[in-house]
């Protein structure tokens, strides 16, 4: 792994979940960067560079993170919140990417500060293309703080 | 103008960007309830219900505000960070849809707590497809804190 090469950080606990995002964003030619953590506390090792990312500079954050919520170790609101709270990590965006449609979980991201709280589709077809156009939105459209 | 059909708030002073925002969110199907707002501190009167809009009812907020950044009257800047500083109104969805690629205007966006930040094309095609992307992606993809 490059230090300064991760566009996005994808924090997914579930193989298959992972697989096809995976697959999602590179058959799309999104990216070819990304970098998946399968828990709450190694998500926060890479994103303050710390533990087995201690290597990695704080300023070479990735241009997005794709976040589960329901995951081991840490939470992804926890997750969140450390991100947020922080000054150095706060400006990267966040896009909670989850199975949860539950009301207090979608209040809770955006009161934490998060950029956007998409649901995962269960239907095949209808998550990879979530997937894609969350990816062409946040790789294409969104201006990053760090270009 | 009926309280609690707005759902996209768009602030915009140029009259040419306004013009060319709608009719680009209404020719996609993407809205038919549509505010447009010409300066700060009309926006704020709109999103926190006071002076020509005290009859709205603050729980009623838009799904997503359209943001410029340089406006009349109150900066486009401190429109955001009065919005992300308040509890009742800080989960509203904001995208700064502006000119500026000033690093000075992003990184501050991204410390208030912008959701997205999109720099509007120059380009008429480029501007009219760049608002769909964004049309679509935060009135259908991403799942709003008050459905």
């Amino acid at each position: 792994m490059k230090d300064s090469a991760v566009e996005i950080l994808l924090v997914e606990d579930n193989p298959c979940d992972a697989e096809l995002t995976l697959h999602s964003l590179k058959s799309s030619h999104l990216t070819n960067h990304i970098e998946v953590v399968r828990d709450g506390a190694e998500a926060l090792d890479f994103i303050f560079c710390t533990g087995s990312y201690a290597h990695r500079s704080i300023d070479n954050g990735p241009r997005v993170i794709l976040l589960d919520l329901k995951l081991p170790k840490v939470d992804g609101l926890e997750v969140l919140q450390k991100i947020k709270s922080d000054p150095r990590t706060r400006v990267i965006p966040v896009v909670v990417l989850t199975s949860s449609r539950e009301e207090r979980d979608i209040v809770e991201s955006y009161q934490l500060g998060v950029n956007s709280y998409i649901v995962k589709p269960v239907d095949f077809e209808q998550f990879t293309e979530a997937v894609r156009q969350l990816g062409l939105y946040w790789r294409l459209l969104n201006q990053p703080p760090v270009s």
